[in-house]
């Protein structure tokens, strides 16, 4: 108590000043008033259903969500119509423009020496096959550094797969296993003269059929070959019957590719701060989705738990200090695009953007925060930890935070930055594949996200003082 | 113990006389030595893993045996060379013909008011939909009740859409609603003038994307129409986009149907009897399988369990009293083709099918015994109970046994018969689906199956006097 008084006697001293001279060496602090607010955001949102409301509406009127699709246009007239419902102050869009990656078709099977069908799904950036099939034959590494290893007159003209594993984590840390699998393998074997790539999916569960797209590394479409994931029981088959010993010959079918540019956009939804709106608080997800799934968890909960985090600060008596600013991202799943342009576009602006976070692990439960802020922040920081750890979030102080997927690009340009690390122990069973259904969402885990959110949001938007955003300020600092 | 040297004596006496005439009334026992062996074999079989060798390779080298399908051929030869490979004393096949179903593709979708795809399957004899789908408005029951009460003017040109759900029980009886629907389901919808069928997948796991497939009970290719499944999340999407209560169109595009007539066979091997060669004990499983996954537990497992429980008799030093009978029956899953034709073919020799089982309900452990069989032969089904209890076999002496899937039929017949019932509480997840792989079987519950059967046929070759099957001996009872 008596170093929260000293606190707020420093904070408004600096507020006396010229707050942007004096913020470096002030500490930041969280008025108690916002502090009590903050605590009865989060009770509320507790038993609050709006995201589950937003992201059941998504999931279920627009459904899957591919960057640059059908429903591509859809998705942000749905977005942005449900902002406006929600009576968000101001509602606009950012043009954001990628590659248009299609996928038209795709089948896999085993042609010699036990003729059968394989489970696959290409991935983001493949092309093609010649039409009716690549047919090659199959050498095998059980991981990314074998294949690296690897002598290229092992790989020249065969079809390559990887079969590393990735087992449930509650941080969900073995997705860098099968991410970097998916991404640097087909370019590696690419370099190395194969014919195509396949991975064991990059997924949790060994028992779904159901195989786990996602981007390759692929960034010259001159030097791509088709690139496939196999679900897991297909590359168990896969591996025993390589193990009988004899030439395995897989026939990969794919009809899928860039098929030009698409202008899409990030759905910025906002609610005005009442004393300093050109200061924000960046909260968000991204919109598009993988295709065989809806897109609930990656990433319709995100975008939900940003927008139902925002309604519920609206609803407040009065507007918080500064904007919350929600952003649904545009193609993220395909290299950050929305991230980047949203970075590229307010980075210069850096400094006002206060203390910014997105959510895009699923729905699972906030259980840890970290935070990438200026020294002088951490006890603001340790204010909202405070509020946040009677629904079981751990703040570690020694981690940094790293804003999320595409906020990752406005931290790089000096955003402070929260990691609010979710429960992905299944989320790796379901990314990426036909199994992303609403049905997936606890809206109880959903509405403590939402809690987290808003409470978080709410204080850092009242803060006295900011956070240490600054152009540049966090280098080298990576969270999550 | 005292009960059982009386019985012993009986028995003895019995023999003495002659054995057809004097058989209704007295005990039938197994004689000490027999179950001395029989539990030798018990305990053999639960450190034996040929069952799940033959599994295994089934699926690898075989994978999906849809009947009359392209692998249908290849199953049979695998199973006669691996029968023979392990040293079944007679390996010959009985010629089954049935109508041929394809399935080519499938696919539907919402095209209004939410355009989306749905993940669907078409079920056993369902008809083509018109080159390019067929779309009509949905209608919806909750059951097979409310579809069977409906005015048929509500139904005329739509698409009945019934979404009964199945949950998981150990004796997996949900199954009767799901079975239900799908077999009677597209029936009463087509005599009511209905364009197509959907339901919701007959599982039990609500959030699996892989659709259940499965017969339906049309018999005449004159009154048909095109009839899927709907995965169970793509039942609950219906179901939503129906609850807005704008009209719902949905389009349904199905290349299947019935192309001829094809002849594949019952697969039998047997282990002869020494004293009695044409007494039979038979056991089996099925051959057949749907086309999405490779039928490991549906019912590869099956066929692995009898043929394993046999090749531990084989290698006992001298051969059973009776003969141990395998077969692996063609087209189970399309109406008990292979069963009926076994039937047909065998039936008037029911008298030597001294008591048969089939496994068709995956691979959990078995926990349950029941019997059919006359009443001077329950002492001896007594016996058999003991030997499994050690094992987790409970004997429910009130139920009846009716012989599994295919061998219901000789059970029809007048065949005594057991029921062996498996733990199927997760069955219904991956039933007829293609997550029916090799990874959803646990080779320590399969080799808990093999125990039971070893035990079991090894029990009925060597008892003295039979179980009480004769032409039409049980009359209107029905088990498993």
């Amino acid at each position: 108590m008596r170093r929260l008084r000293l606190s707020l006697l420093a904070a408004s001293v600096v507020l006396a000043s010229s707050a942007s001279a004096a913020a470096a060496d002030a500490p930041t602090v969280i008025p108690a008033a916002a502090v009590h607010t903050a605590e009865q955001l989060r009770d509320r949102a507790m038993h609050d259903d709006t995201a589950y409301r937003i992201v059941e509406g998504l999931t279920t009127e627009v459904g899957p969500r591919l960057a640059g699709g059908p429903n591509d246009q859809r998705a942000r007239d749905w977005v942005v119509a449900k902002m406006k419902a929600l009576g968000f102050d101001r509602v606009y869009t950012e043009p954001v423009s990628y590659p248009l990656w299609e996928r038209r078709s795709e089948s896999g099977e085993i042609v010699a020496p036990f003729p059968q069908k394989l489970v696959l799904t290409a991935l983001g950036y493949s092309p093609a096959t010649p039409k009716g099939g690549l047919t090659a034959q199959v050498v095998a590494f059980p991981t990314l550094d074998a294949l690296k290893a690897a002598d290229p007159a092992t790989i020249k003209g065969r079809i390559v797969y990887v079969g590393a594993r990735m087992t449930r984590k509650k941080d969900g840390h073995d997705y860098g296993i099968g991410s970097g699998v998916r991404t640097q393998g087909p370019v590696i074997a690419q370099s190395k003269g194969a014919a195509g790539f396949l991975l064991r999916s990059a997924g949790t569960d060994p028992h779904s059929r159901a195989p786990h797209t996602g981007v390759t590394g692929f960034t010259d479409p001159a030097r791509t070959i088709p690139a496939a994931a196999l679900a897991g029981p297909d590359a168990d088959q896969l591996e025993r019957v390589l193990a009988h010993g004899q030439p395995v010959q897989v026939k990969m079918d794919l009809d899928c590719g860039i098929t030009g540019q698409y202008t899409g956009a990030n759905v910025i939804g906002e609610i005005t701060g009442r004393k300093h709106p050109k200061q924000i608080v960046d909260i968000g997800g991204h919109l598009d989705s993988w295709d065989p799934g809806t897109g609930a968890i990656d990433d319709g909960a995100g975008v939900a738990i940003a927008m139902g985090a925002a309604k519920l600060i609206h609803d407040l008596p009065q507007r918080p200090d500064r904007t919350i600013r929600v952003i649904a991202f545009a193609n993220e799943e395909m290299g950050l695009w929305g991230g980047r342009a949203y970075a590229d576009r307010h980075g210069a602006d850096v400094a006002n953007h206060q203390l910014g976070t997105e959510s895009d692990f699923g729905a699972g439960r906030i259980w840890r925060m970290s935070a990438s802020v200026k020294p002088e922040a951490r006890g603001a920081i340790g204010q909202i930890a405070k509020v946040l750890a009677p629904i079981g979030v751990a703040y570690d102080a020694e981690k940094p935070g790293g804003g999320g997927s595409d906020l990752s690009q406005m931290h790089a340009k000096g955003m402070a930055a929260l990691s609010l690390t979710q429960d992905g122990t299944y989320y790796f069973d379901w990314h990426h594949t036909s199994e992303d259904t609403l049905d997936k969402i606890d809206p109880q885990d959903l509405a403590q996200n939402v809690a987290v959110y808003a409470a978080y949001a709410y204080m850092a938007a009242q803060a006295k003082g900011d956070f240490g955003s600054a152009p540049g300020a966090f280098p080298g600092e990576q969270g999550e």
